[in-house]
């Protein structure tokens, strides 16, 4: 880290700092410039508690250097990871496509999108079964019996099951029926969760939250690999701005970012970064085209009836469609979908 | 809600909309005008899985008229919910003043804040014993032992024990320490550890994610309130906004806003909402001015030692000048501190 | 619009509502249901300074029905504008790119990169005289100097010139040596020197603001339609969020968004969107995809030399690999570049 | 400012960047830690073009040290700035109150407003002669006409004119009107405003974009400075960020943070700040308790016919409540309103 001191700070506010650092067991280099003194640190800060240096007179400001993660870092592991589920493949050249309605509602719904999506070449079915909603009083899912209708699509299908767990607690029995689970936006800092799936050997898919920076959501990540789970996928689904004609905004220049510095692989959910089923299919295309390795899609046979989420899901029709100009995007860019 | 049909948009399409609205168990009317033709439908629309409306053929938007949450509001309850919990008391004229270190770090440590806060005019104490650390290296907190240490503080002071509850797990624990379930920012949308906190007797402080509108924010205090628990304070703590130069952006005026949608009361962090100590003071004063009902603040007898945020805590001169000028404000606002 | 009257709101606060709708000299429609009391105005509420109502007692909410643009929506014109300008045409399937360094810094500089992104397909050449810049102690730009070395170039190379105009006055000076007048982001909503460009009859690229929504957008460009020049490119080059691995936030499904209701062409500047070259290439691509119908680019011979902007300018050889790429996802949607 | 190579840069490269910075006129130390090599440049960076070293190969990135702005800082001056205008005195304990319609009317309106916000202890009358609007179909100001009406409540009533100057030409005829040029959200970044006002001696209240950082606003404020202008007074007015429930959010964090690091007085505006009247009073009175010089308040006798702006308009009765309250909190925290 970089400690900037105030224009007139004095000496003694300088070797206090100096002093202080020393006690942390890291090396200070004092630099004294016309405008300004800095003092770098450049062992590794991560472990110590430094924020408090901030408070010390005559600190100006404190500037982190090093990124704050590590196991996720293209400096520990510089090949990017393959991750594999089934028939899904994320990453590596290989665009994974996981496809399919918000909510379970029904046998015969999530048995003919499966067989819809995988036939318009999706490898993944997602489906949610334990829904986290904004209002108690919007529907909850369907719990364990959507995650049964949810393996009888595999079965019927051969596509790998995505679906969310919510608590630490369900991570057991969800895992019994997944081949992948995602860790939803609104619990990506729900340490315990992260532990719990980084305790499992099942694939990961990590979304970003609304208000998560990159370096948190790969904090995030840390707190999975840490437990020996290394199958993680980082998913961009939109960040909250004040723009509210999309649902979120979706940057997709996380994509080449993450992929710089992080071996993960990247997923992008254009439903939920856009929030209208018009927008998903431009927005999936240009995914694919700033590299995403994977994208998960709402689809669903009559979006105007789904449970949650109708705004944003493609029917089949336009989910081919969608598969139709990915797959030719792909091409341009050089990589294969599904 | 409002279904606003698209300019060019069919008598077919509007009488799809109609029947469709009709399935729902609503009742729309059907108003033409110069421009555009719309639908009103003015009956409940909380419970109807409504937003895929927005995919049929000629619908250019749909807009709710109703707020989505029910029992935290005025409508519910016209009179202010005062919470109480031993020394503190939030709401109805008092402001509660809650301060302590971000983390229990040993006894003489948190007895000792203690002792200073209480002295100076705190009523409740706060002090992390699990803390939710963005990364896995930093402090975890800890744990049952810091909530044996709070307990000897309250012994020793009499002050009113508020400390983070992270998992539903957890919850009972805590609950035999705690004088308030604190959940934080990052866990707002952590339903189940909201139906936790629900289903006890503890009054609960609930903070604002830092992309949350209020809207969710009082959602997710349904779902506290929904369990049966109606002592619930609402938390504002600063959103994630383009500003830099603080940790978050504090926004005061939800404080006005909430009291006047909600019958519960509103506590301001100004510690995490601005990030640094120079400004706790100020922002502190500018809530009372606003209305809050409550205060929780960082103290630590050395910030510049301290194990997490020290940047944003305050040592016990610091917080003496808060309370003095807090105390000024609130009388200048018809309020009272403590 | 529609009035949202309170939950408790009394007869007489509906009729003074009612009262106030008439004497604007639009035509209230009244709607009980059984929660709320709406009022549905449907006439053309533009006009009306219908702000106030909102103060008027018992009334919770106004929300507003029809967008506020007009010239520059597709209901006024169904059919796409496709804007010429000598060599650069943008929109109609042709995307055109616009490339060269932030500022014009020299004859050698400005002949060569324009040489250069010609060769590589660019149909535009850009570069900057008169220099809006954040702090008056940066470079601020050659004035007149530099567009006659813009004409030059052109001159040189055939390249259509698009330069920034930053105020009214400078507006003929400019028109004489550019092809296309640019208005910069900061500049979006300078109202005079929209009407001023909105005078001539040279195409102009609109920047959108980093804070403003896209009907802030369309808003500023309906001061230039109304001024009788219909030949305005619509610019996406990033807002401003709490995100800051980038310099600005990159939003594409601005682009299918905007498309659908304007029918004024959709640009996207990678370089600004983003503030860093390695990026630029991938976002580049993704905005094909995503139907952009051209590119704005920042290029220079030796980045790491450029005056301004240098961290988000593309070298010689970046920009062909970003053309290349760029012309086969173009190609993937049925589109062509330059 | 701080280089940070890449963790696994090469001596080259290394060599590379310090040549680069000696060529600049700058002295490189290069620290080598355990993780990372940094390169510490102490000189003044301001005037360097220096973003392009972030595309030299093994930059990992570039950390500015200084703060870009000079003249407007304390280590400048540090000493307080009061600026006078006539009756209206902001700084120096002194907090002034800027109160009026959005726009002027008409005489009775703006004379019978003057008169009223006089009484209640107001020293400066605001009111848009000029008006900056986001649709060419609104209301755009009375123009000169609307000039000679605020000379006229001036006349009648010893308040200061604080007006709005939209573009460089109409600077000359507003000075020979207003007391001080107000310079809008919308144009903190119109260099040449600035500059012009700038070559006035008129004092300018110089509002804050509502995407702009701090210090952006105060590089702004050095336009004017540079010009020899040195009566600038900041104000804060809100900015875009997700919350939709305030038109804007105001952070009034930003009141004590550039007290700390520029010499100028800071204004607040709550009207535009939260776009509601009822949030108007709390956050006048957060604004005083927070340290603010200024209060800028939007009020009319009639807001529900205001021209413009009439939904966060107070009437005559709640402008005095507010003074009523904000007095008292001045008092609170030793400063005086008026």
């Amino acid at each position: 880290m970089i400690i900037v001191m105030e224009a007139g700070a004095s000496t003694a506010a300088l070797e206090h700092v100096v002093r202080h650092i020393e006690r942390l067991g890291l090396r200070p280099h004092v630099i004294v410039g016309t405008e300004r003194t800095v003092v770098a640190v450049v062992g590794d800060e991560r472990g110590a508690a430094s924020s408090g240096l901030e408070t010390l007179p005559g600190v100006a400001s404190v500037l982190p250097i090093l990124a704050p993660y590590k196991v996720a870092s293209r400096e520990v592991r510089a090949e990017a990871t393959v991750v594999q589920a089934g028939s899904l493949v994320v990453g590596g050249g290989r665009v994974g496509v996981i496809a399919g309605p918000c909510s379970v509602e029904s046998r015969d719904q999530i048995v003919e999108t499966a067989r819809a999506v995988r036939d318009a070449g999706a490898t993944g079915l997602r489906g949610g079964a334990f829904k986290p909603r904004t209002s108690p009083y919007s529907f909850q899912g369907l719990k364990e019996q959507g995650l049964e209708l949810l393996a009888e699509a595999r079965e019927a299908t051969g596509l790998a099951v995505v679906t969310e767990v919510v608590a630490p607690e369900d991570v057991a029995l969800v895992g019994r029926y997944a081949d992948v689970l995602q860790v939803g936006a609104r619990n990506m800092q729900n340490y315990r969760l992260l532990e719990a799936v980084g305790r499992t050997r099942l694939p990961v898919l990590l979304k970003r939250g609304p208000a998560a920076t990159v370096e948190e959501l790969l904090l995030a990540a840390e707190y999975i690999l840490d437990g020996g789970n290394h199958a993680v996928m980082l998913c961009e689904r939109g960040i909250r701005t004040f723009e509210t004609h999309t649902r979120f905004t979706l940057p997709l220049a996380t994509v080449p970012w993450l992929q710089a510095r992080t071996h993960l692989p990247v997923v992008v959910d254009p439903s939920h970064g856009t929030g209208h089923a018009a927008l998903v299919e431009p927005m999936a295309a240009a995914s694919v085209a700033a590299g995403a390795d994977g994208l998960i899609v709402e689809v669903h046979p009559d979006p105007a009836k789904a449970a949650s989420d109708g705004a944003q899901t493609l029917d089949i029709a336009g989910f081919r469609r969608m598969m139709d100009v990915c797959r030719r995007v792909a091409a341009a860019v050089g990589r294969e979908i599904g």
